[in-house]
């Protein structure tokens, strides 16, 4: 197959409007009056993001969830997407049938289409880059800038899982059972970022990050941006029950230090309740703590870093 | 250097509005009443678009140059733009100096700015993703589906000078001076995309394609979009004088279907005249010829793929 009929095949049916069947080169959006347009890209690359021989749908839904993540911690929803390729010798069409119906559910799930992309061959390893597109009240974008002390963290979701399922990947030593085992790996190779979650942050949350590079790094950049000091409180910090089996003593240091959760973390008032946790407070200051049971824990390295 | 210092030395200072200074998940991208945001995406790599010793600037100027050639074609000025690297080991402080400075200097030129990206660490080849955005009047953005019969094509700039470098940075043979290699060698590396005479395209072009792939290749997708027949005059294709050099009577038939020419293609009434080149016409029926001296001359490739 050469790469138009790749396109007309396996993409052209994921097109929708203003991507005019991917046959142009290039793809429009109307203005949407009193709206914001919200971009972020993101690339997944084997051997970082995921492995080789992962079911090619993960790959698929991981590119699309870890930048639907970025504009949910904004406060917008999705709309369209841009995909590039870059596949090396070897993918097969019954591998580009399996990512396309990863591609398939994930935006029938969220109401969004693709608008475009570039797909080209490469002598190295399979990479796919993603940009996404979300609309949010002109203005209203919610920036990692505006905690405030005296304000309460939060985060939705549990965090650290996905390390853990890298972990295991990895060949780490562990005792879990077949279903905690599959639960980790599981949100490594398919994140679940709270994508309808982003609107409900509009008007409450004074600051937002998508946690990516490990909730206390991303959190750094809160702190930041916004010229505030954050302590995390360790007792609070949502843990699940196969990552505590798996790392017992370590799980907390591990969890809040590991990338790859894609879930928000946002500053507001105190005392909220909703789908998400309080896990820490906004002071005056500079830089991100991490307590237990009120005792200071010293971090070595925050996050994940490419570099 | 870890990715937030690469971030804050070489690609905060080309950030612009609504791109945050890169230091947060998303950018905005404000609602620009009465204008379509037009979106095209075009990734360059190592080995197939470039060679790694190239000197860096050529590389970023390319990959934002085969973008802008999209956005032209389609009468669209550019605006924004976004950028994702795969950037192997090796790269160094010197190497990504030299590259921001390329994409210094032609965002500087066409009055545009970066909006955000996306850097990784990849085992493999060197890699640069461009996301490119400009606006257009509503619904006026120029398809390739609009030629009609009886109208002119027209293409701007000289054809195959980019294909002519490639075969000499490929060591085919040749008896060129050094002015008419650097000359060749010099359109494969940087190519000259009439970024500006987009706008001008609005209102007399009834069809436009970007030149990437080869001529006929292009004008095949013109043709096939707009349910026409297209005849390329040989004679009148424009050619370089050091083109004509390097390959002599094979000079059309290699032009015409050599890639990366990065210039427009378009149908229009007959007999305009302006920074372009009347090189056929538009027939009912389906397909492109190419002729030369009233004959038809048979074409087996005609043009580059990826797969």
């Amino acid at each position: 197959m050469n790469e138009f009929e790749i396109i007309e095949r396996y993409f052209a049916p994921l097109a929708g409007d203003g991507a005019f069947g991917l046959k142009d080169d290039a793809a429009v959006i109307p203005p949407r009056s009193g709206f914001d347009l919200v971009v972020t890209t993101d690339q997944v690359s084997e051997g970082t993001d995921f492995f080789r021989n992962d079911p090619p749908d993960t790959i698929a839904r991981k590119a699309l969830l870890v930048n639907l993540s970025d504009l949910a911690a904004k406060g917008a929803g999705p709309k369209y997407y841009l995909l590039s390729l870059l596949l090396p010798e070897g993918v097969t069409p019954e591998w580009l049938s399996a990512f396309t119906s990863g591609l398939a559910e994930e935006q029938g799930r969220w109401g969004l289409s693709l608008l475009g992309g570039d797909t080209s061959r490469a002598e190295g390893p399979l990479s796919v880059g993603i940009t996404a597109f979300g609309f949010v009240p002109c203005g209203h974008m919610i920036r990692r800038s505006g905690a405030k002390a005296g304000e309460a963290v939060y985060v939705t979701g549990t965090i650290g899982d996905s390390g853990g399922g890298l972990a295991i990947l990895k060949l780490e030593k562990h005792a879990l059972d077949a279903e905690q085992k599959g639960y980790l790996i599981g949100r490594y190779r398919v994140p679940h970022p709270p994508v309808d979650f982003g609107a409900s942050l509009m008007g409450r949350a004074s600051a937002a990050v998508d946690v990516s590079d490990g909730l206390i790094a991303d959190l750094g950049h809160v702190a930041s941006a916004s010229g505030v000091r954050i302590i995390v409180e360790g007792e609070q910090v949502p843990l699940s029950a196969p990552l505590k089996a798996l790392w017992g003593a370590d799980v907390l240091l591990r969890a809040v230090t590991a990338g790859d959760d894609y879930q928000i973390a946002f500053t507001a008032a105190p005392g909220l309740s909703g789908p998400f946790t309080q896990i820490g407070r906004v002071e005056a200051g500079q830089g991100v703590s991490l307590t237990l049971n009120g005792r200071e824990i010293a971090i070595t390295k925050p996050g994940y870093r490419h570099f």
